[in-house]
């Protein structure tokens, strides 16, 4: 038995890793921190975990933290590098599920973040979270920054073209979709019902976050430094992030079909498409698998490659729990056979 | 391990009752049939399924149906009672999770449901799945008629009142209200995103199937004949069953809180909830709870019981699957351990 | 041309009577205020106006107000009462769409809104703004006190029997189901998409404000006092309500249907259904009309009366406007031959 | 007073074009066909329209569609083109807001609507409408064929920058999104509610057919053929068309937003917003409107045009009234004064 605690689980990737941990075969749940809900019990903010968990919010103590194998931070940027030194430095592991270490240059981590980096020291100690990138590097890891949901569906559509050197690393566009889900639990205006829903747009177009995690990612897997233009949209609905990925190919002989399947064979949540079809979003709500479809249009030196995925799951607590079971040396999948709830 | 069949899987109770039963631990899902999908992948219908289950549908052949230890029926009224005499015949345990069985009355059933009874002489015989109701005689049953999404709800709500005579039974009225889901998978424009999102309305105010199964549920509960005034509404969302409940209290010195948390104490799917709070759908969406809460209005003789369950869990899939466990003496939440996705 | 101003118009209720006033022949906006966005261009917040209302928010000044011949209050509850006295007495005539005086009983007021009335003495001066009840008042009025989006549909179902002496007043139950746009623009959790979509459920069952509204209307219109249960619920849309309203009948002989196509035949916004129709929210979406269904379910002792209107419509902004048309002896549906969109 | 016939309007074109047209100070509605509803009342099909119109669906009839001025097709492609020689042979003036006489090449359009066209020889005569680029050829025209949603968007987002060439024709890619109900009010499985909502895909990735609509268009403003890579995907809402536009600059030092500001400067229904903001498709729901943003993402040699419209409005219908207002003479925004609801 793991013995577990999640710091920050007011928002929606602490609920759901919430959702996933109660029934893992190999974890206790310890404490579940908040400092805003202390001494409120778990269920009565999400109430779908009444029959499942039993906790009350503490204050996220250090020391009660240490008595943890395991942390996991579902919190905003900012909170986890103020602990995880010391978790560490106790010999507690941490799945970090903010935005916190998962870029290298704490100089540009400040600049898309707003503010210092105050353990700059542990960016090069943490690893990336993409299994499907990083897998033996994360067995070994104390500290693992789980990546973005963008990040997540953005980089395994792109990687098995950049690694194979088929397309123009300079011709690159992400246009993507997410659910409002992606935007928090936080009360804001722009994403009450009455604004969102019936409504769809692009936003972010000065700039979002998870461009620089996304263009670090790929360049370690690109031979020249890629060029992407990310283009993130709003979808009316509760889950999901939907990709549509275009780059110009190099070579025009390539079976790329063949390619993607085999690249991700031995993937359990990578799922390459039959050709034709598309990946749908609810189709992968609730669980932790990566839909993947490619194409060429016709007449087109474009390849277009389509994503799906929870952004809850995949792109947030269900990496997190599959980053736990490597770190622990589990079956990848325990506690992870997730079907979606279809309609 | 049970084997079993799955008649007619194409609809939505049908893919629902899959989903649970890929994995639940003591089952073996030998078939899937449907006569308009023969030969397709089930998964390429319902891709949610790709990576846990490889099965094919098939017709629905009698001889191979009776191979199986239990045959669900998730067919439209009047397909089970074709085959299900046969297959009792063979030895087949049967769960209908149609109305073909709910009913006792043959002629009331052909009144409502527009066609002659070809096997009346069952319909004595199919014990009616509610399990807070009939445990006992489900454990020993050969046929179950798995109620209806509606009167699953409605009765799981009066009930208590009734059973303790607190309530004058000429004075029910049932404000009950359905996701889309409970209109089927069917191509009709009434339920096409475009006519049904971003609307409310009532239906079926000239009578509804559901109402003549609820009458003879709660009679059987009643001292006296009960008088229902039950209003179905469509909701613009996907799952979900709220009704709103009202009676006229005959004593006004009733704990009615106490009695409801006494009356459900040992039932596992049923969750009475602390006085004041109120059973919101999307917190048993995909699960197999029926969550109630009770109250008197100020000032008012009337008390209104409120209750959500999923209409294709514990209105459907999730309830035969209940069933199930009953009869084969399994414990009754085997494979029922779902934790509804939120948000 | 009438010179108005709107008075907080930062909310639903506010941009919805701007979208119907920017198009009114006889009216011309002269001020739209809000102390939180003063100085920001009124359609930088609401771009459905950008091409029709060049203006900007200002502050409340009562003496700019005071330049209006009417002003209209779109404000939460307790600010009208501040302004109103001294606009009454510079001759300015106000219709206030808030609840600071819908109440004849300041005490009755202060138990329900959690605050002092401040201007008692206009109580009674006040007229209640339900056109089909009080045209002729409303006519002569100065201060007219627009109703809320449940009492005028609650009223406008029930009156017909009441006025006849048909059902027993203390017999009264009205399930009323409204979209979330009811709950305003202020940012909350509580109607963030991901929590309010996907979802049904009652709220307010402790009590809801708009229930001594409602009473206090019915009273009028009754021989006995009503005794009304009264049960909100949030449905997953953005604008309309419906109510389904039930009524024990005294008397069995009646035809409901032509008392009701009677009693409304010369009201333009309100449109009483054929037999056996159920209004649908979507078809008053945007407009100001009110939709009405009246039934006798087989065999029971019940009148149910089926309501459709737009919350933000007839249950505020158009009732406003059409009160003003009243007020100034226009034709009273100028500026309300709304069609709605559909689908 | 122009005398108008609506042939086919049982879809979401037709009643968009009703809801229009009743209001419309010009127009006097004559007929409105369909086989499959003859003799039922219009609003019985759309409620909304119960006030305003008081018609019965009759039958196509030629002779009587002679009688009027003006006839609109809103029928699935293949049925203008079997009524309209005929139609304007007896000197009526056809608006066909179909398929069939966008394309100019009959081969063409026969591939990608798998039917022989009829009347291959009106092609040529028929004038594409779309005002900001025919507005002088529709004044003349006798058969205008009304531009598909898509194309209309992507076209007019693009010009600017073809027209000038500055940007590479050989580059472009539309990422485009649309509302479920531009696949029509045909009962069919895929837009169930219960199958579109909660959802997000790309569709038609073998190919849509409006892209050689677009193609088209694009390459007679363009000095070079143009090479679109066109994706389109299903948005969970009723309207609305959102696209993503990108391209290859040509030139580094243009000022876009002036260029697009200027070139757009007369348009009535071409909005060009301010730097920085994003066009959303529920400020345009109901309106005639379509709002457009460009933007340079930083460091990227890329132009991206965020284009938004409502797909039946300036997609279909109110572009076919603005085009029947341009061949009468009349004011291009005459009954096309429409706010959007908001929210």
């Amino acid at each position: 038995m793991i013995n577990v605690g999640v710091v920050g689980a007011t928002g929606y990737t602490g609920v759901e890793l919430l959702r996933i941990l109660v029934l893992h075969p190999e974890v206790s749940i310890q404490m579940v921190t908040s400092r805003s809900e202390e001494g409120v019990a778990v269920s009565s903010i999400f109430p779908n975990l009444r029959e499942h968990l039993q906790l009350y919010f503490c204050a996220p103590d250090p020391d009660l933290l240490a008595e943890c194998d395991l942390v996991f931070f579902a919190t905003p940027h900012g909170t986890a590098m103020a602990l995880v030194p010391e978790l560490l430095a106790k010999g507690v592991k941490v799945i970090d599920l903010s935005a916190d270490f998962r870029i290298k240059d704490a100089k540009l981590w400040s600049h898309w973040y707003g503010m210092e980096h105050t353990c700059p020291e542990l960016l090069q100690e943490a690893v990336y979270g993409l299994p499907e990138v990083n897998r033996e590097l994360i067995r070994k890891a104390s500290l693992v920054a789980n990546p973005g949901c963008y990040p997540t569906a953005v980089q395994l559509g792109f990687i098995p073209l950049l690694k194979n050197n088929l397309v123009d690393p300079g011709s690159l566009i992400a246009d993507v979709k997410s659910g409002v889900s992606g935007a928090g639990r936080k009360a804001s205006t722009g994403t009450l019902l009455c604004e969102a829903s019936e409504n769809f747009k692009a936003y972010g177009i000065n700039g979002h976050r998870h461009q620089p995690e996304i263009v670090q990612g790929l360049n370690e897997q690109s031979k020249d430094l890629v060029n992407l233009t990310f283009m993130p949209h709003l979808v009316p609905m509760i889950r999901g992030i939907q990709a549509s990925l275009y780059a110009s190919l190099l070579k025009d002989t390539v079976d790329l079909q063949s390619l993607y399947e085999d690249f991700y064979s031995d993937e359990k949540f990578v799922d390459v498409l039959e050709a034709g079809l598309s990946p749908e979003t609810r189709t992968v709500r609730g669980s932790n698998m990566c839909r993947l479809a490619v194409t060429q249009p016709e007449g087109s030196d474009k390849v277009v490659v389509l994503v799906a995925e929870d952004n809850l799951v995949k792109g947030a607590a269900g990496q997190a729990v599959q980053n736990m079971n490597i770190m622990y040396d589990l079956d990848e999948s325990l506690g992870l056979n997730l079907v979606s709830v279809l309609p």
